[in-house]
């Protein structure tokens, strides 16, 4: 565990009131999951993200970053560059106010992430990969499109926030939380939620061996970025992202600590998840639960509730897990 | 869909009020479950008891048939002889109140049920088929132990009835609620919530084509047992059961339907589950999911929740369907 907090980045971070108010906004659209006391996990419970529509807590933030836009913004339509789970949680949060939403994805993407994004309405505009960030500039500014980061944003931190709102509900005398971080803005949120309302307990992010970029980041005091073709030997897509400012100052001040877990115990985990808690995890998902089954001793002892961040996985991989 | 609601047995069915405090004391104890907007389901929405600890929605009845057994009786602790999901539910009941509980079950159950409900903290006592009813009467009678049936029961009926309580919280409008048939424990209570808060709602139970004896029973007015040869044909062990008196006279009196389905379209259904609504479920919990998506011209139009009951499924089984 490397001990987070003393880093003094001075920035503008999202309150309990603000993740408060991302809890009325998403009503109705988001999911309110429950916590599942997972027998075979001898004493673990499970916040299951991956059964909101589309598959991920992506859409908290996507939900509550379109409804704080001005009606006018939000009236000209939504735009993001995430080939991932923000995409379709995104487009989904749009199609529920019947705005447009636009989504810029490299030409490689996979045709399955092409047309589950296209199914949810959303416009996508196929790209060289180097190009994502300049072209969506471009359609932003040519279309009056509000640009929806999938992490980098006040309003998407506090949306993703409500997961740790809902955990506390839950579970008032929680001792852990464990939360995956990738590009870090769930972390931010629940730490956020979860430090706020009950200081006492332990917030530990959770990072696959090869993409430990903020474990790194935390220790550097500064955003530490992998290569790609290191952090992308990971087999957990989602969390193959580096912080940003805005989520370093968060996991600085309010992050207990950083686990890493290898990709076999990820593998492992999506197994047992599927068999003994009848949850469909992708590796993203289920690495907080793999710090809890491999490396507890890292862990601050008492009650844990590890959130399974997402299920989209490709069914052949599960398959082959069973 | 046979029409039911003209069988005039006379018993004493279960009230709204007995579902109303049934939930009181499952509180705690049984998860409380979500309606998951399912995007691949076009319309349907899901209420997933696979989540439910132990796997299935009997932990509901079985907590609260617990709770409701006299201080003296519940001390000296209860019995069952079901092999299936009640069996380890009632495990998991007795044990969070500290009482014990002995399953009966037939000496060919497989070693993986009988280690799963040893490790809730039954004593599992093996005899030969046959002797079941006989052995479990005798013990109950030797020890003093409270015989728990699987849903020939007031209090497990109105238990399970939770279900139903719940969806109409969560879609006050809803239309339709498809609901599994086995022994009739489920659809009696969820029958008897729906219909009393929204008697303008329709409940359709679902059965598999290798056991819709609850469909004949319904017809006939009477309980009719497939022959076992039959009934076992179907993959939906957990809908093998026939009526009891008990759940006949409630689903005669308030279920609108029943609508079969082919085994085939049940092992697509829970493939379709595990790849796009992220649940594993079992053969007999996906049943009512695979009238919505095989069957819908002969079900009654509008919103719709389909209960997932349970997902205690054989991983080379989910794996070979992925």
């Amino acid at each position: 565990v490397v001990s987070a907090g003393t880093y003094g980045y001075r920035m503008d971070l999202v309150t309990l009131d603000d993740i408060r108010a991302a809890a009325e906004n998403i009503r109705g659209l988001a999911v309110r999951t429950p916590v599942l006391p997972w027998l075979a996990g001898d004493g673990l419970a499970l916040k299951p993200e991956c059964l909101q529509p589309t598959g991920a807590f992506k859409v908290r933030g996507a939900r509550h970053a379109v409804a704080c836009l001005p009606a006018d913004r939000r009236a000209a339509g939504v735009i993001t560059h995430s080939s991932g789970n923000h995409a379709q949680a995104l487009a989904y949060a749009a199609r529920a106010v019947g705005v447009r939403c636009v989504v810029v994805m490299p030409e490689v993407a996979p045709s399955v992430k092409i047309a589950g994004t296209r199914a949810l309405g959303a416009e996508v505009v196929l790209v060289p990969p180097a190009e994502r960030e300049s072209r969506m500039a471009k359609l932003a500014a040519e279309r009056g499109l509000s640009p929806i980061p999938p992490y980098d944003h006040r309003d998407v931190i506090a949306g993703q926030g409500t997961v740790g709102l809902e955990i506390l509900e839950d579970v008032p005398d929680v001792d852990v939380v464990l939360v995956p971080v990738g590009g870090g803005g769930l972390a931010s949120g629940v730490a956020t939620a979860v430090k706020a309302l009950r200081p006492s307990a332990a917030v530990v992010g959770v990072e696959p061996e090869f993409a430990a970029d903020a474990r790194d980041s935390l220790a550097a005091g500064s955003v530490v970025r992998w290569p790609v073709e290191r952090a992308y030997q990971t087999i957990a897509d989602a969390l193959r992202t580096p912080l940003s400012e805005l989520t370093l100052a968060h996991l600085s001040a309010r992050l207990d600590g950083i686990v890493t877990v290898s990709d076999d115990e990820i593998r492992d985990t999506i197994g047992r998840l599927a068999r003994s808690a009848r949850l469909v995890a992708e590796p993203g998902g289920a690495a907080a639960v793999a710090a809890y089954l491999y490396h507890r001793a890292e862990l601050p002892a008492g009650r844990t509730v590890a959130v399974v961040s997402g299920g989209n996985l490709d069914p052949q991989l599960l398959r082959s897990l069973l």
